[in-house]
C-alpha cells in the first residue's frame, strides 16, 4: 500500500486530472450514537475560509490510487478527527447515497468549483476521543436539531447540509 | 415500553395471528470486524433440534408491538449473545435486504413452516464478550470461508446460509 | 394465493391484531421519470377526510398473509392508480427506507393513530394511464418543487411529506 | 454536455490517468422483469477475446468528466444494447453495491489488470428491442438459473459473475 501513501501525484498533475476526469471521493458523516444506534450527535469541523468566515464541514476527501474505499474512509476520519477517534467503518460497502459534485452548480445542485467528484457517502459512528486536525479551528458535536437550526445550517456548505439531512432521514429520523 | 416486555400475547393467540398476518421480524448477522470494517468472523449459534441434529443459526426474532426495529435488534442480540455483547446497532435503518419467509417453500425459496414473516436483515458488528443464551448449546465465531465451507453450510438452515452469503456480498467480499 | 384475496380477516379481528402486533405495510411514492430516471412528477391522491378537509397521500397499504411484498405493491398501486397504471415494481427488494408508524407520535415522529405499522418504502415509476380509485377525489401529478411548496405540503400528512422528501433525497435531488 | 461526448482525453493520457487515479465506473446488470418486478432474464453480451475465447459480460464503462452517473448508465446501455433498448434507469441513485476493481487481484477479489476502478452497480430493467453493439458477437437473454449454470458461469469474468449473483440476491432471489 506504499503507493497510496506517497505524494506521488504532483499538485499540478492533480489539477490537470481534476479538469478531465471525475474524482472518486468519500463523504463521512461522523456521529455519536446511543446503545440503539440512534444518532445523538453529529461531528462538525470548523474551518476558517480565506475571507475569514467560519465554515462547518463533515469529513470528505478523495480515494487514492490503490486504496480501498474503506481505507480512504479510515484515513480521512483519522486525519480530521485524530488518531484516537476509533471510527466504526461500516461493514457494508453500500453507500447510503452518492453525491455528485460539479463545477457547474446547476447539474445536480451539489457544487464543487474545483472538480467533478463522485462521492460515496457513509454514516460513521465514532466511539473514541476526537481532536480536530491541525488545519481545523475546532470540532464540535451537535444534536441533530442543533445542526438543522438556521444558525448552524448557515455555516454549513449547502452540499454538506443536504448530505447531513439525507443521513438523518436515512437513520429513520424525520427531517 | 412496558407493553413490549410482557408476555401479553398468549401462545395460542400468537399462533392464530401467525396463520393470518405476516409477522415483522429482524434477522441480524453478528460479525467481528477489523479497524477497516472488514468482516473477520461471523457468529453462529448452535442449537439442538428435536431430532438431535445440531443446527447453526444467526440471530432472528420478531418485532413486538410498540417496539422500534432497533429495540428489537438490541433485544434479540442481547438475548442470544448475552448482556455484554455490545452490539453496534446500525445508525441507518435501511436493511441490507428483506427476507420473506413463507410456509410454502416455493414462493421465495425462504421457508418457515410456522409463519409468513417479513424480516428486515442487518449486519451487526459485535464488540463485547459474548456468551450463548441458555437455549443454545454454544456460540462459535468462524471466518467467512469457514462459514461457507460445505461442512458448516450443511448445518445452517438454507435460509440463514443465503442471508449470510448476501451479507458477505453486501460487505464487498466476493461470494 | 386465494387466501390473500379474500376478506378472510374480519374488521374486528383486524382491529384486535392491530392492537397487539406490528402490521407489515408498503409505502409507494408513484413517480413519472424521464429517460434518465430523473423524477419529473410525483403522483398524489386527494381524499376528503371526515371533517371535510382535503388530504394528499402517496400509495400505502398493508401486506396480506401469503402475499409477497411485490404482490402487495402491485395490488395497492393498481387499486389506487387504476388497472392501466403500469407501475414498474423495482427489481430490488431492498426498500429505500423503512417507516415505523406508531399510535404514540413521539416514538419515531411517524404517527398512525390506528396501529403500529412497519412500512417498507419504495419509489415506483408509473408509465401508464392513471385514474384515481373510487375512494379518491382525484389524482394529481406535481413537480418535486410543487410537492414541497408550503401549500401542497400542508395538505400532506406529516409522515407522507417526510417519506416524499426522503425519496427525493434518495433520487439524488437536493432537498 | 459537449465535453462529455468528445474523445477529448487521448488514449495515452487516459492510460496515464489509469495508472494514477481510481476511475469512476458504472456496472449495469440488464434484466427483463415481469409485472411484479421479478427478474425473468439477464442480458449478457458475448465478445471474442484476442485469443479466440468467447466471454460473456454485463454492461460496464466509465463515467466521463461532466457526466452524471445516470447519463453514463444510459450512454453505456444504449451503446451496448442499441438505441431502442429503452433501459429503465433507476430513480434512486443509491447503487445496490459498489465494486472495487484493482490491478492486484488479491485486494478485493475483483480484478481489472488495466486500472483501479470504483464501480457503482445498478440493476436496470430493459423494456425495448435490443441489438448487440458492433463490437459484440451477440446478446443473449438467459434465465437466472441458466446464468448461474457452470457452463455459462465459466464464460463470465469472475467479477461479473459475482456482480450478477449479488444482483440476484438483492432482488430477493436466493442464490
Amino acid at each position: 500500500m506504499t503507493e497510496t501513501q506517497g505524494n506521488w501525484l504532483s499538485e499540478q498533475e492533480l489539477n490537470t486530472a481534476r479538469s478531465r476526469l471525475p474524482i472518486v471521493y468519500v463523504d463521512a458523516v461522523p456521529v455519536r450514537t446511543d446503545d440503539l444506534g440512534v444518532i445523538i450527535e453529529i461531528g462538525l469541523l470548523l474551518r476558517a475560509s480565506a475571507d475569514g468566515e467560519v465554515n462547518r464541514e463533515i469529513v470528505s476527501g478523495r480515494v487514492l490510487y490503490g486504496e480501498r474505499v474503506r481505507d480512504a474512509l479510515l484515513r480521512h476520519l483519522e486525519k480530521d478527527l485524530g488518531p484516537l477517534a476509533l471510527p466504526q467503518i461500516p461493514a457494508s460497502s453500500q453507500p447510503f447515497t452518492i453525491v455528485e459534485y460539479f463545477p457547474n452548480p446547476d447539474i445536480t445542485g451539489f457544487h464543487d468549483p474545483r472538480q467533478h467528484a463522485v462521492s460515496l457517502a457513509y454514516i460513521v459512528p465514532v466511539e473514541g476521543d476526537c481532536e480536530p486536525s491541525h488545519d481545523a479551528l475546532d470540532l464540535v458535536w451537535l444534536r441533530p436539531d442543533e445542526v438543522l437550526s438556521p444558525t448552524v445550517a448557515a455555516e454549513l456548505s449547502p452540499a454538506h447540509e443536504k448530505v447531513i439531512k439525507h443521513a438523518l432521514a436515512h437513520s429513520g429520523r424525520p427531517v
